[in-house]
């Protein structure tokens, strides 16, 4: 059976959000950020980035949110969760997936990570305070570009979905309004109401 | 015909040779970021981010490195640019490209555009420091645990490695000595010497 390693509040999030829409059989298994527990050797043996999450399968170990998503999309293929038979409208899913995770995700690291780039605690605070501003200039992106509607890639629900819903729900730690994003603001609310999606935040 | 938007010594590299490798038709179109030319009205209609790479297909534009280099793999089967016909290898191909592109070169981003993320010069300097630190973290990553050999993926070459040579290429420029991780020593020059990549270098 697929073992999926996550944290609440975490972007692990879109994954277990993936694996119940896609009706996969999964046992999802707690990894304890705030002790750390991710930088244990026997988590280490696992996904040796220290991060979460990692998706065991039978043939070992899948790390990164848009390859996870992928994934479980290619290997569930009845539940439809990205149009698999169409490169253009596929690369559409895995550009939209990579900008929140190379661009987006990364906003939202400065506020709590910014050690990741740097040591001076005055550099670090500095990172914070921008977090606001990087945050809604992403969203402003997604919103006016991006998110075509009602879902990410238009009528269907796909994988993309639950990814952004994961992260627009750190807007308000993150102080930015959501309501600036009305079409944001009504897919966040679109998404959680899925049963799939209240039965993973349950 | 395709057109890859792209800038010397930037990432678009690896979308640059992937194209190259599957023998597409194409034309390379240049982007002046030391002219700011990706914040133009003209290139922000192709891709609002004002980022490269862009690819614009018959069917509309493509962004993100590793959405572009999944397209092209699966556009030019025929090329063997990626495991296409087995999701968990494909998912190996993903996840290495997402690292890649989110916390590879996110870390060597820190060097030259640090006000993405802080104001304060104070701030962006120290950003600047430490990132001899973490790209040499991330390549210690890559050389011990991603990097099978002597491709990225074993034996085949793939698009993964493209993308691994335009980022392994801005060691030196990052002030880390690659001689400390052989493997993606030797793995740089074996794909600096094919022809197509020496095509797009010349």
């Amino acid at each position: 059976m697929l073992k999926l390693f996550h944290s609440p509040g975490s972007c692990s999030l879109a994954s277990h959000i993936a694996l119940e829409e896609a009706g996969a059989s999964y046992e999802a298994v707690r990894v304890d950020l705030q002790h750390n527990q991710q930088r244990q050797p026997d988590y280490l043996a696992i996904n040796p980035k220290g991060r979460v999450p990692a998706l065991v399968t039978e043939r070992g170990v899948i790390t990164e949110t848009p390859a996870i998503l992928a994934w479980i999309a290619q290997s569930y293929p009845r539940a439809g969760l990205a149009p698999l038979d169409d490169p253009f409208a596929f690369a559409q899913a895995q550009a939209f997936n990579s900008y929140l995770c190379a661009t987006v995700h990364v906003a939202h690291a400065h506020k709590l990570r910014g050690r990741r780039w740097a040591d001076d605690p005055a550099a670090i605070a500095e990172m914070t305070r921008k977090v606001p501003e990087t945050m809604a200039a992403c969203f402003r992106l997604i919103e006016d570009e991006l998110l075509q509607g009602p879902y990410v890639l238009g009528d269907r629900f796909s994988v993309c979905d639950g990814y952004l819903f994961t992260i627009a729900d750190w807007l308000e730690g993150d102080r930015v309004d959501p309501r600036q994003f009305p079409k944001v603001h009504a897919h966040r609310e679109r998404v959680r109401a899925r049963p799939a999606v209240r039965k993973v935040l349950a």
